[in-house]
């Protein structure tokens, strides 16, 4: 049988794809394409609107926010101008803050006016609840009625509220329909969401009865009721949650969309997967951002407002430092009679530095997913302090011999031992303790950032070390 | 009208909810209640399953899974035991790794194979893949014949992929049926998937005609055709795609189901956009994690196996450290001289190592969330050296007035003053560059972590601030 000698495994493997399609999946897939992004600047450059339209089209419109976002500021406004008229208003609520304000100044009122018309209403929304007073005003003057009166209410709850987060486009059916009275209110209302997932049951109070999956109506005859199939106790979301808590619940609990109520139980709106899913990214990059001492800059910001927005972060660790070398200047006449431990000094504040920052991380973690709860506490902060005195124990060995090797010291190295594991069960509880402290007092534990923690032992580190060799070499 | 003296306008605030139930939205939302632990935990220790059960029977169990995860070994062993056949199956698949397998290990065989029989494919697969052999093949051995297929099926797939992901419950519908026939074929299918969002349109050789969301479905007459609803062009998600891919696409893209499919393009799952949350939660996590030295720790580790996975890293940074130390040796003639250099030299190295850290993070996120591509690579690049000179001019100023006020030299502050500058642009270089080497070079650009960038500043930093005062001051 030679055609097996012919047969190739590699078209067949189950986990190969290179075959499917040579633009696919690759490390790179999604990534937007440089050729294409050449085409888009040659265009541009020659003023040539259509071919530039031609280019855009089969982009999404989160790509289309991504190119504006990487091309530089001259290139952007430029392919603003050239695409004209035919701008495409979904781009807008894709883009980063500071690309979408130089956007919005660029595009004249009248394509902004019919940009924003195709928008839904939790977009619109988040659009206008970053711009100022006047502008805020000026892009509400362009909506339609419908639009500014649900984009007006919606602002009218706090920031960061679910309230911000969910759409008022929703299907509500009374308690007592069938399945077949839904599907017929269904087929004569050509006004329904994009996208829904579930009928509301709520009554005249519009107090919700329960909540039925879209599946389930399908795979029911006609004549069942409603209530039978209904979710009668679904998670209702208060419509003053915090956007962080409603992102915690839809992952917690995989939820698919849930109804938001007013104080008085009232339904006032639904919030979906996908806005929870766009939140939860979002803690999870402040989370990361902050512990490394960052506000919410973005990749598109400009250097003087990078530079400025980083600078308060490097002046509080300036102060810091200079803390810390206060307490090595008390030691000044120990290091000048021993040059040596100037020289092994950054070692056991670094080592403290380190183990500090892995426990902060995994506390803040731990934090965010309400991980440390009252049941656990103690035992977590138990558990930092002995893996802190662990891994001293093992460190402060490794560390007593480099120091007798190197300078032919047993004092030094017995030194350099105890300060490495007095430090490292210091960062086990610096890294614990501050940021559950800061969660207890109602502050962001990832405020505690590198910066704080680090601090504590730097000033740990150099006072036990060159401390206790002022007492034991001298 | 004495009535509005009581009027309490607290209790009608609109962002106020505290009114809504006394349990409901504070800061701790969806934190497990310390007086329902503990109850459980008094339960568990008169061994009364009943009121056990009573106890746990209100509880989702994703936070059945952070109760066991939160309590102490021994707790948990015990409530197992006492949970005994009434455990619910559903936890296995919410709990942390470690907790899981301990909870495996306790459970008995046949309290297993019923407890799983519950759990739909894809929480199947996922407790499996983790398992060792001995365990895995004793597991599937407990599983139903049309489970243990599709299980083995989609391990045959690799670790972290479409394939892993995807469930093989959807709804397929024939490209040329109608809203009618639809609906009639659903209904008379009572076994539907839990939760599905499209139909799918495939022909008889499982090519994708299509997708067409449940609500388009609806709102349509019976004898439209299904072709004219649906999209005829959805994503389609090779089956071999990695998890992070798929998670980034259906973020990028707002999508909430897409169909997977394998080589030949043919139609083999679905996977929704819940799975796809899950993945984007798990993949900030870990470059949050790498970025601080960590491996894949869970907080409910034993102190033994949490010591031992932080141990490599910080040897890594105690081997830099010494490296560091080593520079500092170069230059021991010089702080023998001049004891004030000892003092001030972490201040250059610390803020470094800080403004390192700043630029490495932003880097790391921008590369996960693919916004550094080839059209802002130079640019990106440019801002983050040209951020670096500039805090590093300003803070050159600072540290120059500490240095004379405090030492009064005009010559160490004028060193210490270079040093700072020297070393905030290498922080932004190095900062920046590493993670994209490591990017291109297919690695992972968070295992850049602080240790190997700071490791860089504090070389530099001593190097640059040693040397001079070296040349400048002796």
């Amino acid at each position: 049988m030679p055609c097996l000698l012919i047969w190739d495994p590699v078209g067949w493997g189950m986990s190969d794809n290179t075959t499917v399609d040579p633009e696919a999946p690759t490390e790179d897939a999604y990534a937007l394409n440089a050729a294409v992004v050449d085409a888009i600047l040659a265009a541009v450059d020659v003023q040539a609107q259509s071919r530039l339209v031609e280019l855009l089209a089969p982009l999404h419109e989160a790509d289309l926010a991504d190119l504006l976002e990487q091309i530089s500021p001259q290139d952007r406004q430029k392919l603003i101008h050239v695409w004209g008229d035919k701008f495409d208003g979904a781009v807008l609520s894709e883009l980063e803050e500071g690309v979408r304000d130089e956007v919005l100044e660029i595009l004249d009122q009248d394509t902004l006016a019919s940009a924003v018309q195709e928008l839904e209403t939790d977009d619109l929304v988040y659009l206008a609840e970053d711009m100022e007073a006047s502008q805020q005003a000026q892009f509400l003057d362009a909506l339609d009625d419908v639009d500014r009166i649900a984009v007006e209410a919606s602002l009218q709850y706090d920031d960061d509220t679910a309230g911000r987060l969910m759409s008022r486009e929703m299907v509500i059916c009374p308690p007592h329909w069938s399945v077949g009275e839904a599907i017929d209110y269904m087929r004569t209302h050509d006004d329904l969401p994009d996208t829904f997932y579930k009928v509301i049951l709520a009554d005249a109070r519009m107090h919700v009865a329960g909540t039925v999956p879209l599946g389930r109506i399908m795979s029911h005859r006609r004549e069942v009721p409603l209530l039978e199939l209904a979710d009668t106790a679904p998670r209702l979301i208060p419509v003053g949650q915090s956007a962080a808590d409603v992102a915690y619940a839809f992952n917690q609990y995989h939820m698919v969309s849930a109804p938001v109520v007013d104080v008085d139980e009232r339904l006032v709106g639904v919030i979906t997967i996908d806005d929870a899913m766009e939140v939860l990214e979002d803690e999870a990059e402040e989370d990361m951002k902050r512990l490394a001492g960052l506000g919410d800059e973005e990749l598109s910001d400009t250097v003087w407002t990078t530079a400025r927005a980083r600078f308060p972060w490097l002046a509080v660790n300036l102060a810091t430092a200079i803390l810390a070398s206060l307490v090595i200047a008390v030691f000044e006449a120990t290091i000048e009679a021993i040059v040596a431990l100037a020289v092994l000094m950054p070692i056991i504040a670094s080592m403290g530095g380190n183990a500090a920052t892995q426990t902060l991380t995994v506390a803040v973690r731990a934090l965010a997913t309400r991980d440390i709860t009252r049941a656990n506490a103690w035992r977590v902060i138990r558990r930092e302090v002995l893996v802190g005195l662990g891994n001293g124990l093992a460190f402060a060995v490794i560390i007593s011999v480099v120091g007798i090797v190197w300078f032919g010291s047993g004092a030094l190295g017995a030194v350099l031992a105890v300060a490495m594991v007095v430090n490292m069960v210091v960062a086990g509880l610096a890294g614990i303790l501050i940021p559950m402290a800061l969660e207890k007092a109602g502050a962001d534990p990832a405020l505690a950032s590198g910066t704080f923690v680090t601090t504590v032992t730097d000033i740990v580190g150099f006072f036990v070390f060159l401390g206790l060799a002022g007492l034991v070499l001298l």
